[in-house]
């Protein structure tokens, strides 16, 4: 039989920044006495690190002694490689030899060699050592790696193969396996991430192809998709092997952490299934899905062609504007752009040839089409899917689109009918923190074209309470380029309609009309 | 390549009803106008059924109308077998001949006899015709089945294979194949469900030895623990088979089921997992799970017993009360026993040899362990492990358990220490109803011990409005149970402590001490 082991406290961690109330891993650990697991592996141990990471990411010695005595099982704790020095061992383990069985080491693949200088003064303490061997997919292209290989035994206990992606198959274990048993004897695990549902059938792969233990974790609590379930494999334990299994414990085990999964909602989902099948970093994945407004077209382009190595933008004429104007109205994408805009229409009139207006978003660009003054769109994330849907597949759309300065982060879409319409900016002047934001690009083209009145209507804020992360994140770098734009013009912002922002001064749109 | 049919709207309907909203089903077919997904299964079509059923339970033809102008492609009904004779066949199908392009069967593997007969007249209607054939787990137990298979061809379009259970693995569905293909040439399908997230490596293994056509549907909705999800199946042929996929699209088909899966929350956990690795239908695992106090492991182990036909329950001697009592004060499990308790052991004071004690639950039990009077206890469900944890090991326990009557549904635990205390009952007297419920137990012992005055303590009913559907059964089945009880004995049931039951009496224990 193969041996498993649960990571549960220490992977689900990122999640909870590896704090978990007492009662969650009290009972955790008696469910888990009660259950056919080897080894608990309840965090890291860690030198001093800058933020706040809880308890579970240094592990203080009273608590690993107060689970040693709750626990009937093996206990390990991990060490990120890439942190840890030689010279930082002695500060790290002698303080826990006798309450921890074995150390893991998270390893890049290139840092193998270094890895195992570290872990031969960890065996001679006394611990087993695992060897968690991060993003598998990539091994057979690093040479070193590969010679580097030959020197883990007699210095690993485990050697680890971690799908770091969740996008491995079957068929790859397997590959894998084989390549890394040409070169070793060290006994073989497995740590499969849950990205493709493939978490499961991978690890019995690894099995039925002689790895000797494996990495489970209740629900699946883990970074990103999540882990291979503990409840899932003991299940399948049950009947496939005939592994005697108490329910009533496992029950217990899932009941403990039901309620931090509603909290925090962990599990595989498209962008993590998208990342999972492209061997892509999960963490820019979900960045770019949510805390940006990027089309997932756009993501999913930039994701492939960056697999591919290919450059995914073309390169757009500059943004030259053919004459200046007074003022310059930005209309954001906030409900008061609309709800205000007969105002804001009166006040913007026939222009007199000085006023023009910048969509930061196209959302409530229809209603301003009718004014007969100068209009520029800011094309960036799926603003080009929006043009196309507010103004009816474009056929009466004439005006200048400006894009982000090359090169983008990612493909920006443009539609057919505006191409010819479609200048990139050279670059931004007033912050070098963001170049690819709405707002960014409407303070931008603003300079260009030379306003020295600036108002903004729809730039509302948001209105619930508590903010969402992605809302608290957007609110704070649009007032960063607010401030930032004011301080580089000398000009001040002013809003024509109600808004949260506290970087804008507010001048009443009915004041002044 | 092989075709996706989408069946999100049909199986989905298991959770909703078989009610979907307008906008989500007009978001669900514009999305996937734009997705290679080949065939929308959108609902049943049946008979006036009793009970409500839902619009795509019938699928109107006005909805259906409706669907095939929006929808670019082909649409697909399904009939139940078991429930539509050959007479129904022009009611059901001539209306939606050019609306419909494929008619699938739901068939027990019993019944493809019958289901080919009706097969034959759908496909002179000029249908498609789809076979999905339940159990494929079982297939190779019937005899008639295998020779019924030699008829389908020519007749059935798509014969699919259908993981009922979720308990298939890969190597299950290649010898499934192996067996299916030894009698017929048909296209074979593949609807697999998830109880094991094994949906994904099935499908795609049905498909590397010769299968057609695989279901999904969306983020998995679907009966039980759902489906292979559509986004799953879709980034992976994106990446592993290189097909064009509109990401923005497949965004806005997952959204608009998400709302629908935060309220019903489908999926797999502990239960389907426990019933997928068994090959045990999930409807009964989720019964017992979620409506009797059943521990795990009691159910797991009637589950395995089932499966492999042991009986799983020992005769036990028959509770023969050697006296009567004249008062039973029966104490439930609510709060109020315990809130009151001392109140309520004033009233049984030294019982006088006449008043006893019969614990419905053993939850409260311990305050009312100091009685000098003879004490029963109802061993349903988990009780046996309350005892337990109770009574700290048992050490001290002594007083007589009783059962509910033999053969009883699932294995009752009794702890070591009381085994020789148990008894059961012969059979339940004054209802037919209920059987093993903590409170016929305890009413039926009532009887059984001849008290001809009975009080109740600790049956507090539930406060928070509304109740959850296990309550409202909960409260429902004892409310039935009270009634039955004094009608049959001609006994009133008084309660000491508040209630919220309306077929109990009231008489503060205040008013009696």
């Amino acid at each position: 039989m193969f041996k498993i082991l649960d990571c549960t406290i220490r992977d689900g961690g990122y999640y909870t920044n590896w704090d978990f109330n007492k009662v969650t891993v009290s009972e955790y650990i008696s469910a888990m006495n009660n259950l056919p697991v080897d080894y608990l592996e309840i965090g890291y141990r860690s030198m001093p690190m800058s933020g706040y990471l809880g308890k579970y990411f240094y592990s203080p010695i009273y608590e690993l002694e107060e689970l040693r005595q709750q626990s009937s099982r093996k206990l390990v704790i991990i060490l990120n490689e890439r942190d840890v020095k030689p010279e930082h061992l002695n500060d790290l383990l002698l303080p826990i030899v006798g309450l921890i069985d074995m150390v893991r080491l998270a390893i890049d693949p290139q840092n193998l060699g270094s890895a195992i200088k570290l872990a031969e003064v960890i065996k001679k303490m006394g611990f087993e050592v695992g060897f968690n061997v991060m993003y598998m997919s990539k091994w057979k292209l690093y040479n070193d790696f590969i010679e580097n290989l030959r020197g883990i035994d007699g210095i690993a206990d485990y050697f680890y193969m971690v799908d770091s992606y969740g996008g491995v198959y079957p068929q790859d274990v397997i590959e894998t396996i084989d390549l890394v048993r040409k070169y070793t004897n060290c006994r073989l695990g497995f740590h499969g991430h849950n990205n493709l549902e493939l978490a499961l059938v991978n690890s019995l792969t690894a099995v039925e192809h002689g790895a000797e233990i494996i990495d489970a974790t209740i629900l699946g609590m883990g970074r990103g998709a999540g882990n291979l379930k503990t409840e899932l494999l003991l299940s399948v334990l049950n009947t496939k092997f005939d592994i005697q299994l108490d329910f009533n414990a496992l029950e217990k085990a899932v009941n403990a952490f039901e309620p931090l999964l509603d909290k925090h909602k962990w599990g595989t989902n498209l962008p993590y299934m998208i990342s999972g099948s492209n061997s892509l970093p999960q963490k820019e994945v979900m960045d770019w899905v949510t805390t940006r407004f990027y089309s997932f077209n756009s993501i999913i382009r930039a994701l492939q062609n960056q697999r591919n190595k290919i450059k995914d933008n073309q390169q757009l004429p500059l943004f030259k504007p053919s004459k200046t104007y007074k003022k310059a109205v930005i209309i954001g994408g906030g409900p008061n752009a609309e709800e205000h805009s007969k105002a804001v229409m009166q006040f913007i009139g026939n222009g007199n040839g000085e006023t023009c207006i910048i969509h930061a978003s196209a959302k409530n660009a229809k209603k301003y089409q009718e004014l007969a003054v100068d209009q520029f769109y800011c094309l960036v994330g799926n603003e080009g899917q929006r043009l196309e849907t507010v103004f009816k597949g474009l056929g009466t759309f004439d005006a200048q689109c400006v894009l982000p300065p090359y090169p983008r982060k990612m493909g920006t879409y443009i539609p057919a009918q505006v191409t010819d319409k479609s200048f990139e900016l050279s670059q931004i002047d007033f912050t070098t923190q963001v170049n690819d934001s709405h707002t960014v690009l409407a303070l931008q083209t603003a300079i260009k074209l030379g306003a020295q009145q600036v108002y903004i209507a729809g730039y509302d804020g948001y209105n619930e309470v508590p903010l969402t992360e992605l809302e608290r994140t957007l609110v704070g770098e649009n007032e960063h380029l607010f401030d930032a734009f004011q301080q580089y013009t000398g000009i001040t912002l002013y809003s024509l309609t109600p808004t949260k922002y506290k970087s804008l001064s507010i001048q009443s749109i009915y004041s002044l009309i």
